[in-house]
């Protein structure tokens, strides 16, 4: 077992990428978009062909959470099965000081006591269209690189505002293979979303940030919503049939969902600035943010059930993004990276015509990340962080100026194919919290004035002599932000209104909005356009050298991935394929009942009504990122055996490889989810209704 | 949690050797001689200072058991516990076709029904004295390293006879700190030792070679014996009362036991030596010796139960000797090794008169063991490996030689004092397998071949021309060694019984014995003298550069052990400081109850009756060893709390260095034990003698 140390995993991880066609059999690696799924792959590897009709069942049963996960359809009624954590931004605009769904969960007898999400907005992708070709013809004509990213804009804004009026679905460019292809991605779109069952966080986190990213684990990361439109659930034909037996050991699964990001076909120049300067930046940050807020809770119950969730999130933040900048740091995978570069670039230069269509694109783009480390610090420190009211203002302020412009010429999601999710996110009714605001703004001040310096244009504009806690008061004590209506009306009254706001929060983002665009146009300038045009050089330059055997980095678009159920090497031995309802409650005693490894009371008096060697979570060699959260774990009878939640602490690295030797994805067992309703929850048509019956 | 990849657990480990006189908290590291505890550091640390009373009692309390483990008395009428896998080798040899108690179990429910052992002896430190002035003065004369070796054997032969005669105790010369002092030890010797209670070996060994050396963990690796004097019962005076709490999280805990060898002080040419040659030879044949073993199980049920036990404790080896090694070829682990020895000759070559009596000692032990490199495959591959009976042949040609010799020159393990012990052995009524010997005997000739080549003298004189499974046959099919009487005539009738034997084997030995006696001569004038002098001025060394503020190596000589019940990062979590039996079944239902992870019927049947949240196993800081196996760990009221049984996997480098951060001693809670026996094997009598009622 010993012979499997870390510094082994990624001996052997490194050899998995880019040998996709090589003799051996390939790995369970990809995230394959629906109009590309690795069919002769599956058919020589696992002899399992799935046919068109199942792709797309699988495709139109999948759901994307627009807060940042993943989901499918499970019933015949428009149940939403996602996880716990991506439901969690949800469970906490609901809750109030008096009821803390995230903490102590909810379940609605009847359709009349689902509760309506605030803002939550579901996508399901109806079709996808080719768009390279009129792109390019588009840009053809462009003299720069900043021209060609003007005109791309503007084409994009067309195709995206031409599919809406045609399909009524709302239409996104998707840019796959580092632009190498554009995509017009079509979405059925659901923002009437109800809660139906959620569990203890205690429960569906349990283990808390210790277990985060690890396996084996106990958790129940689960949540069901259910979709209306026209005020009545929807009647999804396309839906997964739950699994009551769920997968066995080594059988073969799939996961249908939206990884968020990858980095795997990123140019070593890209890797460096990400490696010295993007991840010590926000880690850093990030970190100083959740001690802040850990501080904030100390004040009482209230304040704590407020920071709950952020904390949650930063907290999960700093162990993935950590993860990933430990991946960089090390030197074998920051090796084998240079290896596959370096041999990439070979292939090109042995071809004299690639040579002179591509070879420049390496070079421009680590001469244009040189550039971009100045810019870092401005776009991040630059603004009003930590206050949700004052995003809200700058998103009014910039709302109002921009749709006054040609479509083609506007920012990035304000343009009018966009404008209905732009709107249904700034007219939120989402509760906000002016006293844990106007705590996170003044930290958020202090700390910009420590990364950029008390001279920085920014600061001194902004403040104008204030301290942070003295401007914070004032905005936050001042302002009417967080009246839903007060927004809607500024907007409405367009320029006018905003020139004559005297609101603290509107004038004040007025003053940061010159700011904001002075370094996102710089970004745009100096990097962007010139990285993408690059980047799409290189796109062009990988289908010449390697043909489309491969996949697209990770863009939370709908991807196809596959895998077996299948334990691996740690810590010297074995982890199994799956865990029991009996490891949950030897956590628990072993560590005492302590935080985080107590349990919800439901879960301590109830014992004896569970089936304790019911299987709890299981892992997989699915290639799977942060995004696919909530995504299903489907058989090949396209049946809900699933539900990723995670990956183990050898995932993390999966933004720059993928390992089959150790990269797991951890999922919450079909069985697990109904032993828990059923035993536990005392909701038999909720399981009933789950299981069709 | 993820910044606690294994890379750093070693920047952390390295931190904290040596610096045992620093600022910061001494580690709980250290393998004490019960001359020298720790008692300035424990009662700074801890606030509690052992008596001298308190001392004497575990140190009395305290039986190392003579087949490579560690043990105690924990009752007043004898009975001793130890590990299931220690006593294992007996198990064996007291099992037959029909009754396999290694697999089965055994519980005498009256002493009547105890079972004696074949040939184990028990050791009871009874005393020690510094004898480090005598052997200096006798070895004064020497003028070269050969004589001074040569005097030192003769004047510890002498002393070692000496004590016997004065105290009727075994008496061993015990060499520490590299040769730094020399003291006899004087041990209570016990050779009538009876099985009471060992459970099966699926539940003392749960998890097989997988969960070896790893934690979390679950298993009830004990076995209980009674020790008997004249007959009786032996009533100890001495012995460690029962806690029926155990320890608790965060609780100061000792261990008293005998830890096998460590290689903390050798000098780089030592550890270069062990990582180039000694580990990859080691590790390959026994690799290559399990390959065998399993193929010989193949055959049939009594083929796998008498190779069962060979197979676990090679693969035990294995998986140890990989960990060691791979801690050599640790580059951090081994820069540091070389930066502490830099550190150390620094300190020596500043002063004039210690770089003149001990600065040449590490250059001369670099280049003995150059010369050792021809050595070792010899020494290894020259003999008749795999044959107990080949053994004890070789045993009985060499005793009847050397006893003829004055006792001073004789080869070690045949002086005065040593006979009694080792006529024990050599008169063993344990069973051989003459099919399992013939099997082993053949492939370890055919490995020699291999490794020696087929042109090599002792291949040539041995073999004369036959194939190995010739040989083999021959040798196994016509002697007569199993048989003891065979043995003690042959002994009694002295080298003319010697030269008129025709017994294939012991004819085979006569030719074996001089081939053995020449490699051994070699390594002695050669390397072991030069070696142990420049050893001896190294030992000298440290206690002018550091005092006696450290411990020495281990080497199978009873220590004193601290530590704290605490669990440590690992995996991307924490593991807790003790496990439970709901997590034992937890492992039962995740592989699907498949060996090694199933469990004898007993667990299965009974589930019911178990208190599944009970401790089962824990871990502590304890710097502990191979060896150290079956030691008590004990509270600071002197009261046994648990079994120590192994290390986690970060414990296996502890042969180099200690790491207080990963290293951590896995044990056996005391509940756990006594849960068990009164739950499940039905044992009244055993539990009450152990909880003293």
């Amino acid at each position: 077992m010993r012979n499997k140390k870390l510094w082994m995993i990624f001996a052997i991880a490194i050899t998995s990428v880019f040998l996709l066609n090589a003799g051996a059999p390939a790995p369970d690696e990809g995230m394959w978009t629906f109009d590309n799924p690795p069919l002769k792959m599956l058919k020589e590897k696992y002899g399992f062909e799935p046919t068109k009709e199942w792709l797309d069942h699988v495709r139109l049963s999948s759901v994307r959470f627009n807060d940042g996960g993943s989901g499918s359809f499970v019933s015949a009624n428009g149940l939403a099965l996602t996880n716990h954590h991506v439901a969690r931004g949800q469970l906490q605009k609901m809750s109030t000081p008096e009821k803390d769904y995230v903490k102590d969960g909810f379940y609605a007898k009847t359709q009349a006591d689902e509760i309506k999400c605030a803002d939550l907005e579901l996508n399901v992708l109806e079709s996808m269209e080719n768009i390279t070709d009129r792109i390019m013809k588009a840009v053809k004509k462009a003299k720069t690189d900043q021209e060609a990213l003007e005109l791309r804009k503007a084409e994009s804004a067309k195709i995206e505002k031409e599919n809406l009026k045609k399909t009524g679905l709302r239409s996104d460019i998707v840019t796959l293979y580092n632009g190498g292809e554009y995509w017009v991605y079509r979405y059925k779109k659901y923002t009437d979303v109800r809660l139906v069952f959620a569990p203890e966080a205690g429960i569906a986190f349990y283990g808390g940030d210790p277990d985060n990213f690890t396996y084996p684990r106990y958790d129940l990361d689960m949540a069901i919503f259910r979709v209306y439109e026209n005020d009545k659930p929807v009647q999804s034909k396309n839906y997964l049939k739950w699994s009551a037996n769920g997968a066995d050991d080594g059988e073969l699964v799939f996961v249908s969902g939206n990884p968020g990001s990858t980095e795997r076909q990123s140019t070593m120049a890209q890797l460096e600035f990400m490696r010295d300067y993007q991840y010590p930046i926000v880690l850093k940050s990030l970190k100083r943010r959740i001690e802040m807020l850990k501080k904030y809770s100390l004040r009482g119950k209230e304040e704590t059930r407020q920071a709950a969730s952020l904390i949650f999130g930063m907290e999960n933040s700093v162990k993935a993004n950590q993860g990933e900048y430990e991946g960089l740091l090390d030197k074998n995978i920051f090796d084998k990276k240079q290896k596959e570069e370096s041999e990439f670039l070979s292939i090109i230069s042995k071809n004299p015509e690639w040579q002179k269509e591509f070879g420049g694109a390496w070079d421009a783009i680590s001469d244009v990340k040189k550039k971009n480390i100045a810019l870092i610090k401005p776009m991040f420190f630059r603004g009003l962080r930590g206050s949700r009211m004052a995003q809200l203002a700058l998103m009014t302020v910039q709302y109002v100026a921009e749709v006054k412009k040609p479509d083609g010429e506007r920012l990035e999601g304000f343009h009018d194919a966009q404008l209905e999710t732009f709107k249904f996110n700034l007219f939120s009714p989402a509760p906000v919290y002016p006293q844990l605001e106007e705590y996170r703004l003044t930290d958020g001040l202090r700390e910009t004035i420590e990364e950029l310096g008390i001279d920085d244009p920014f600061v001194k504009t902004i403040l104008g002599g204030k301290t942070p806690e003295e401007f914070a008061k004032e905005l936050i004590t001042g302002t009417k932000m967080a009246d839903p209506e007060f927004r809607k009306k500024l907007v409405d009254g367009g320029q006018k209104a905003i020139d004559a706001c005297t609101d603290p929060m509107i004038v004040a983002a007025k003053k940061v909005d010159p700011f904001v665009r002075e370094v996102r146009k710089k970004i745009e300038d100096e990097v962007q356009s010139i990285e993408s045009v690059a980047g799409e050089k290189i796109g062009k330059a990988r289908f010449a050298a390697y043909g489309k055997s491969t996949y697209p980095d990770a863009n939370f678009t709908l991807r196809l991935t596959y895998g077996t159920v299948k334990g691996y090497s740690m810590n010297g031995t074995i982890a199994p394929s799956k865990t029991t309802y009996y490891g949950l409650y030897d956590r628990y005693y072993s560590f005492d009942k302590q935080n985080p490894f107590d349990l919800p009371q439901r879960y301590v008096d109830n014992i004896g009504k569970i089936e304790l060697s019911t299987p709890m979570n299981f892992v997989a060699t699915l290639d799977v990122v942060g995004g696919n959260s909530g995504s299903p774990v489907i058989n090949k009878n396209g049946e809900l055996v699933g539900l990723v939640f995670d990956g183990n602490i050898e995932s993390l690295v999966g933004t720059y490889v993928y390992d089959e030797v150790k990269n797991r994805t951890v999922s919450v067992h079909s069985k697990a989810m109904i032993e828990a309703i059923s035993k536990l929850y005392d909701a038999p048509a909720l399981v009933n209704e789950l299981l069709g019956r």
